[in-house]
């Protein structure tokens, strides 16, 4: 495959960025890829294991002459970070970034950008609880979606790049508009999130349950809330304090569902435990049937590559 | 290995009771294996893939002459199952479960046992979303823990057979009392179940957020919470009605939690979030350490044997 961009730049180095190179590479897609991360501890990491072909010290060096730089950073980094590289980023270059919120990134990003430059907003619905420069591998957007979220006005060449690239790197890509995004993550992902991480600390306040018996017997769902709940916890907060408006509206229907069920169980309603049960049964099947998970049992989880 | 039964008869055959029998057959721990279920229609299918060695038309020829019977039906029936059986049983037969919620079974259970029968509640703490007869495989319970709940005045010997049949077939054993028992488990699976049902039906419930959205873009977080939310309906219906008290006691205080989650999230209180994140994440931790998951990344499941 020809290489979809000269130069790409790569800020931020944990589990997305660090997916993204080898994938890059794996795919040829990209001619040279720098690469910045902001703690001296991670750049080092990277110039070990070999992620970027060349780490830089200042986000200005990573950017200057890329043809693609992506924002790799917690959400509630990303104004900043634009600010900081604006002035160095050459005249046509495209700005894209991996942020799970949408909104509250282009508002953050766009006023920054000069004009000229053009800016791609992206978001990979991909990970998995491990994050940091050691955590990246080249298969993780094999088969999972990336959703394009282009601002108004963007460049129509531009944005079939942005998608050419990630199809390289073995997504199927989508357009979405920034406030639909939101609101779909809020109920696929975000919500899901902080359901699980409430349910994890609740389990670690019980007295009477000590903890190591949560951890032993903790095989039967407890074990895959601790699974979304052991994700970064930077990028969450700032998940959650940029797409507040949907994510609380879905927990409160969330929790109106909730006293729901927990009246049926009081009262002894099996019927209507039984009809809801059966129904979110079949919501798993689609899933299986779209391809986004397979039907194999929950176990034998083989460490890739 | 010795066999620990020369006869076992196990009673219901879905996801539980056809891992036992290919755990059983594996470890050639029971001599002959007879099996019922109360459908014609699983009764059939045992038979043709060779579940059980004998399949029988009634619970009462089944359990005639074993030295193990295994109820392995829902938790609201065992009540039923063990008066049906009841006069038939060997003396000295061993009767035991698999029943999630151990109280309600005890107490279903007991009042119908002959004299000179012992009883001894287990509950392996190991599934998938799956059910049926043919779901069941002789992995399943392989470093899994098997929780024996011994009645008071259980026959130490019968206990310490049924512990050793279930090492086994791959289990490691622990007791516990059953009131303990019911407590843990609401919170390592009973809450987190109702809580996945409940996340998932909301899901379901958004028209603004079309299924195929939900179901396309399902990749994180959202689909855990679909797997726990895809099993069997009936058994989480007895579940939740059997464990009712301890159930509700943690789903009011994950209530309690989440709505501090919430109020942090409405005031913009990140640090609040940031380190109840951190806390969570030390959970996982530890269970990764005591050996009750992979470190894997959350792919690449395969398909056992």
């Amino acid at each position: 495959m020809a290489p979809v961009y000269d130069r790409v730049a790569l800020i931020g180095l944990g589990l997305i960025a660090s997916s993204m190179f080898w994938a890059m590479k794996r795919g040829g897609l990209a001619g040279e890829v720098t690469g910045y991360a902001r703690s001296s501890e991670t750049r080092a990491t990277a110039r070990e294991i070999g992620l970027c072909d060349r780490v830089c010290d200042s986000a200005a060096e990573a950017v200057e002459g890329a043809d693609l730089v992506v924002l790799c950073v917690p959400v509630g980094a990303m104004g900043a970070v634009a600010a900081e590289i604006a002035p160095a980023l050459k005249p046509g270059a495209t700005v894209s970034d991996v942020g799970s919120v949408k909104k509250a990134v282009i508002e953050a990003v766009a006023p920054h950008l000069p004009q000229g430059v053009h800016f791609v907003p992206a978001h990979p619905l991909a990970g998995t609880e491990h994050s940091g420069p050691r955590s990246g591998f080249a298969e993780l957007f094999d088969n999972r979606w990336c959703l394009i979220v282009p601002d108004t006005g963007s460049d129509p060449d531009a944005v079939a790049r942005v998608a050419r690239l990630w199809q390289g790197m073995g997504a199927q890509t989508d357009e979405m508009d920034a406030e639909h995004h939101d609101l779909v993550l809020a109920v696929t992902s975000h919500a899901p999130h902080l359901i699980a991480y409430t349910m994890v600390g609740v389990a670690d306040d019980l007295r009477r349950v000590t903890d190591s018996e949560v951890i032993k017997y903790s095989a039967a769902g407890f074990r895959d809330f601790t699974r979304i709940a052991a994700s970064d916890p930077t990028m969450w907060r700032d998940v959650f304090l940029n797409n507040k408006e949907a994510t609380l509206e879905i927990l409160g229907r969330f929790t109106e569902e909730l006293f729901a069920l927990q009246r049926a169980i009081r009262t002894g309603d099996g019927d209507h435990l039984f009809a809801y049960f059966t129904r979110t049964r079949a919501i798993r099947r689609g899933i299986i049937e779209a391809g986004q998970d397979t039907d194999a049992p929950d176990f034998g989880r083989v460490k890739k590559g």
